[in-house]
């Protein structure tokens, strides 16, 4: 639309003619095609459980190069497409998975599946699904989040930088419920918990996080959890470290000290900062568009929007720089911030088509600042060139350089 | 668990055995079976797109008797397994369906699809829907429900009387940005929204909604909106009847009075406060469990749980009666309560074996009280039986009636 044409009001007054053509004459707005996909499939199995439209294309992929499918490794990492991504809730079929135990997804018969509740408790419990199911139940929104999700110079897009985060809403019942009924003992300090694959997935947690915030969760975005994420069980604890979050949970033991298991690739480490980074997560965000592989397709107004989210609790504000980091302005949430969620930014930006990078940067409720790689490099003595691994969870601000035509890049190469 | 084996604390002291059972000589948990799930299937299509367990079965189904695979008929409602579902958030896939132009679904290309603007307004506005994706955008937890969504002496389970409501995760643009850009001209007074299928669905509502919170949605937890819902746009106006939020949105026009459409049979009626009932949807509420056709395995604790939901706004409180209505005490929630949403309740009761009517009734942040069936008759100066049918929306109080065996039948039959 011309300037001319721009009127009294209006957000979009000043926006590039990309936005909303004007028409003179209205053209009669054509009729859509009528092709009876409803046939082609099989009906009743469209009606019985729907799908999605065949022009959305939008899938997960592994991301270790080494992957084939003819070998996937005990290592499997499979990103989300979180560029693709509306909202704050991941699509239960798009969320990541991540496991150190092949790719392989134990096919569990729910009415064969314990939780056994035991070690330093006055009443070892074992209850079946059902029994859970009965007990009173909560449901909320929650991340879940790898520590493995950092971004590297060799990577091109948003997934594969930070596709190994998703959120659902969640629902099962407190650990903390369980956990009184077993009455715990005198002298207990944590609880391990275990799945139910061959090789055993488990994790020590802290007791007070486990009286605290932690779920035994059937529920994932309204119905079972699904297999890849732990159906029919899996242990959620909200904030920390994703490898925590056990699947197919079978056992809960209420122990005395920290007990090291198959997943302490991460946390058993020399130096005891770095293991006290591996827990709670700090906070994060990623601008989702403009984002790697995208293109602006000339200078004009933009939305830039993204994720952010702490394992410190709700999301306080979000920031965003257009300059590299040298100034920074807010932006604005377009979910709400539920605690330790993921929480949908927006930043209206008129890009002038030169050269630029963008940035964002997450504070969260407790009031700390999603740091930058400079800033952690200065904390740990070390320097920041391409080749720095921040140690431990990665959660530096990460920049997008959008080049003068348009394409955007990962910062960091 | 005996009573000499409670302890000190804990929410299950004097439940029923059936919850948690005792485990004297902790049993060894038997190791899950890892058969080879993801190799029987296609696993590069369960890495791009997962799906849930083999075990999970519920389904959605179609609620007129004369439907077969063969004649659908062009009223054509498919309700949701509302018993099934956990939390607040309905799965795209379950999302209740409801038409009045037959069981096919357009087969829309959106590279191909446009929204207009037009009418009374001062720049007439065509979008594509990349433009539409590029604006500032928002995301709300918001519930559909059909008018037609009632219960009646013949149904037996919870989907059959309540499953014509569901509750999503929308995204897209308010329609107040868009109104404003094209520039609503004095005197207009109602939007008429058409969608593309070839029996145009159209609405038409007050400009004072279409300014205030109504959403031209592209998302639905978290992906594309689903065909079945709409795709690739969809018109949602939070709290009014289900009709209104027209799927396959192509066209807005600003109008200065009321317009009848195909849509209208509800709306247009000789008796005025029969129209008004038809718009915003009152509080209202459904026991999920225990609900018709589930059976209480005898008597001791359960856990009452289901949903509540108001077109005015957020749910504030809910009441449960476990004696058909003489009494009523409070329910607590197991989600947040967001304006028109779904949200979850559960009440802990524990079941003396004898035969008892249960009910749930919402109320909601305008202080309305969701009526009882005799309420509402007193209202309409109509006797209240069997065949007694609640003009207009049905927000009425539902009994579900627990016989001595533990069976649950639909109390009104």
């Amino acid at each position: 639309m011309s300037p001319k044409q721009s009127g009294r009001r209006g957000f979009l007054k000043n926006s590039a003619a990309l936005i909303g053509a004007a028409v003179g004459a209205i053209p009669a707005a054509a009729d859509q095609p009528m092709s009876d996909n409803m046939e082609s499939k099989d009906i009743k199995e469209l009606i019985a459980y729907g799908e999605r439209s065949h022009f959305v294309k939008s899938i997960r992929f592994p991301v270790a190069e080494r992957m084939s499918p003819d070998d996937f490794g005990m290592t499997f990492h499979v990103v989300s497409p979180i560029q693709d991504q509306v909202g704050i809730i991941t699509p239960s079929s798009l969320h990541y998975i991540a496991t150190h135990r092949g790719s392989y997804v134990p096919d569990i018969d729910p009415s064969e599946h314990r939780l056994m509740i035991h070690g330093m408790v006055d009443r070892p419990l074992v209850f079946t699904m059902d029994e859970l199911k009965r007990l009173p139940s909560v449901s909320r929104i929650h991340f879940i989040e790898c520590i493995g999700n950092r971004a590297k110079p060799s990577h091109k897009t948003a997934e594969e930088t930070h596709g190994m985060t998703s959120c659902s809403e969640w629902t099962g019942v407190l650990l903390s419920l369980l956990l009184k009924e077993a009455g715990v003992q005198k002298g207990a300090s944590w609880v391990v918990a275990e799945g139910a694959e061959t090789v055993k997935g488990a994790t020590t947690i802290p007791l007070d996080k486990a009286m605290d915030d932690c779920m035994v969760c059937y529920g994932q975005n309204g119905e079972a959890v699904r297999p890849q994420q732990g159906y029919p069980l899996r242990l959620l604890v909200p904030g920390f470290e994703g490898i925590h979050n056990i699947k197919y949970l079978r056992r809960i033991k209420v122990v005395d000290q920290y007990y090291m298991t198959y997943n302490d690739y991460g946390h058993i480490n020399a130096d005891a900062r770095v293991a006290a980074l591996g827990t709670q997560l700090g906070p994060k965000s990623i601008i989702t568009f403009p984002s790697g592989g995208q293109k602006l397709l000339g200078p004009g107004f933009y939305e830039i929007t993204g994720l952010a989210w702490s394992g410190g609790g709700a999301v306080k504000s979000v920031e965003i720089s257009t300059d590299g980091g040298q100034s920074w302005k807010a932006a604005e949430f377009r979910s709400p911030c539920y605690p330790m969620a993921h929480a949908r930014f927006g930043f209206n930006w008129k890009w002038d088509g030169k050269e630029c990078v963008l940035m964002s940067r997450c504070i969260d409720e407790l009031g700390t600042v999603q740091p930058t790689r400079a800033e952690i490099g200065k904390y740990w003595n070390k320097p920041v060139d391409k080749d720095f691994q921040v140690p431990g969870a990665d959660n530096s601000v990460f920049p997008w350089r959008i080049a003068s035509d348009g394409s955007v890049h990962n910062g960091l190469a």
